[in-house]
């Protein structure tokens, strides 16, 4: 069963229980003014075995500080579990995280530490609404909206395929910075937290933070919206290089801006006579449709979008 | 470096951004009415591999309201974090893990879910305050109070043990009821959040879950409130057939008591002159003393408590 349908199905058993599983983020009924995002980075899954524990303290942070951006929140407190093998570098990582903490105004409020055969960090984030803002939500497009992407998307996925491929990979000269730069975004996503704030100052905004991949979390967007989506493959941001990079290894680079996964970009929706917050990353990529289907348009051709992106239970 | 003495660093390193870290509850500054908390639960190291799903579900849930009720809160919000091999299967976890939810009026609020090539699940709980009750906290007692203990101790770690050997252990057959029982309750244990609730009834009281083991968690209660304490051999309570079962495995059955682990029982603090909430199931073991040394008495000796119990990061 992937994780859509096991969602579906968790839905069903108990409706009033599972309120916002499935969801990245959850506010507390009796504290509305509090929102909650759990997410875990496990070695060999998320990142390669042997990255340095700085570097896994930065992306579990990154990454669920994502949730919070996508919801427009500021990050309040931190709960962190986190299981290592015998050997591992608490300090280390404690370091990185707290100057990560630090940085974003969190404290590291609670926490349990374990021992276990592999790595695995779980982080709990509670943020709060800031002052004279809404809470952004995914179910909040309508049709005939614009649908707006808040940075480049596939840089991340490119990173992991070049950590992947390791030193093996002889790159030409001209593409070494690019490359060097691809792996930096993969390693250390930053978060879009300040966008996420200033989208809350909107009278209606939707929007998801990008983990899942373009494709999969613009199609949880619409379906909380009961709306589709038509995006311009054109128009789709991309780091410099990103084309010549991913010929290099072999890649295409439409799939992996579509489905590559992990940009931690937001990806939101205004209506039409809305301008997004000024910002020098943000571009319009295409807009909501009545008609439910996801479509990608190449200049007049038009076509259902590819199933792309991660289910985080497929095998 | 051990997992007390890496608190300790942490607790220099930031000590305003990691107010809690080692506590196992912590409370919300801006929402005082809320007491958040997290623990793991993972393959190999909390449970054997090839445990049923419902089992997971039901431990994982019971190891964190144990937490709540060591704090007096009333549950209210969970936040699961489920990563798992290829082949799990959820629905029979969540099946038990939701039934557990609605027994404890818990709303499962959000979550994560991820494969891994083990399962580890964790879960962020977030309670509530009753009514006209204080919180729970372990700095609260003083030298000349008396040490209560919830229910018996040694029985979960003795059915550890007997799942350990597993089916190679004959047992005599007077024997073979409380084996099942101490099994039971390893698996199974059952957290004491009514007495907990109570408990935040009395003006003045000092409270920990035993996790550790009733050594170390009591060294965790007397480091809080600066005191020591002194508690009787002979007055711990234990379950039925403990010293026999014990002795059967070739173990010290006041070792199992003192340094066993995972009892999930409050472990308490009351002036000398306040009964404690009526239970069938509350001990008198101790008293608390200004000397801040542990220490254990066998009738008309005493002598400094055995370091006994887990230290998480120990190798």
């Amino acid at each position: 069963m992937g994780e859509d349908r096991l969602l579906a199905w968790l839905r069903e058993q108990a409706p009033e229980l599972t309120a916002g599983i499935g969801d990245d983020t959850a506010f507390l009924p009796p504290a509305p003014e509090q929102a909650v995002t759990v997410d875990s980075q496990i070695e060999g899954v998320h990142f390669r075995s042997g990255l340095e524990p700085e570097r896994i303290a930065r992306r579990l942070l990154a990454v669920n500080l994502s949730d919070l951006a996508a919801v427009g929140a500021k990050p309040a407190h931190g709960f962190l579990a986190l299981s290592t093998p015998n050997g591992f570098d608490h300090q280390r990582f404690f370091s990185a995280f707290l100057e990560g903490c630090a940085e974003h105004r969190l404290h590291l409020a609670g926490g349990d530490l374990a021992r276990a055969p592999l790595i695995v960090a779980t982080l709990t984030l509670i943020g709060e609404r800031p002052e004279g803002c809404r809470w952004l939500r995914r179910d909040n497009a309508r049709a005939g909206d614009v649908l707006w992407l808040g940075g480049t998307v596939g840089e991340s996925a490119l990173g992991r395929h070049l950590l992947e491929r390791g030193n093996g990979l002889e790159l030409p000269a001209e593409l070494q910075a690019e490359a060097q730069q691809a792996i930096e975004r993969h390693l250390a996503p930053r978060p879009q937290l300040e966008l996420g704030r200033r989208l809350g100052r909107h009278e209606r905004v939707a929007a998801v933070d990008l983990s899942d991949g373009l494709a999969r979390d613009l199609g949880h967007l619409c379906q909380a919206s009961g709306c589709g989506a038509v995006i311009d493959a054109e128009a789709l941001p991309a780091a410099p290089g990103h084309e010549e990079l991913s010929r290099h290894l072999g890649l295409d680079p439409l799939e992996l801006q579509l489905g590559g996964g992990e940009d931690y970009v937001l990806l939101f929706t205004l209506p039409p006579d809305e301008a997004p917050p000024r910002s020098e990353t943000t571009t319009r990529i295409g807009e909501m449709t009545t008609d439910t289907s996801l479509r990608l348009r190449h200049g007049h051709r038009e076509g259902l979008l590819p199933d792309l992106g991660w289910d985080h239970l497929a095998s």
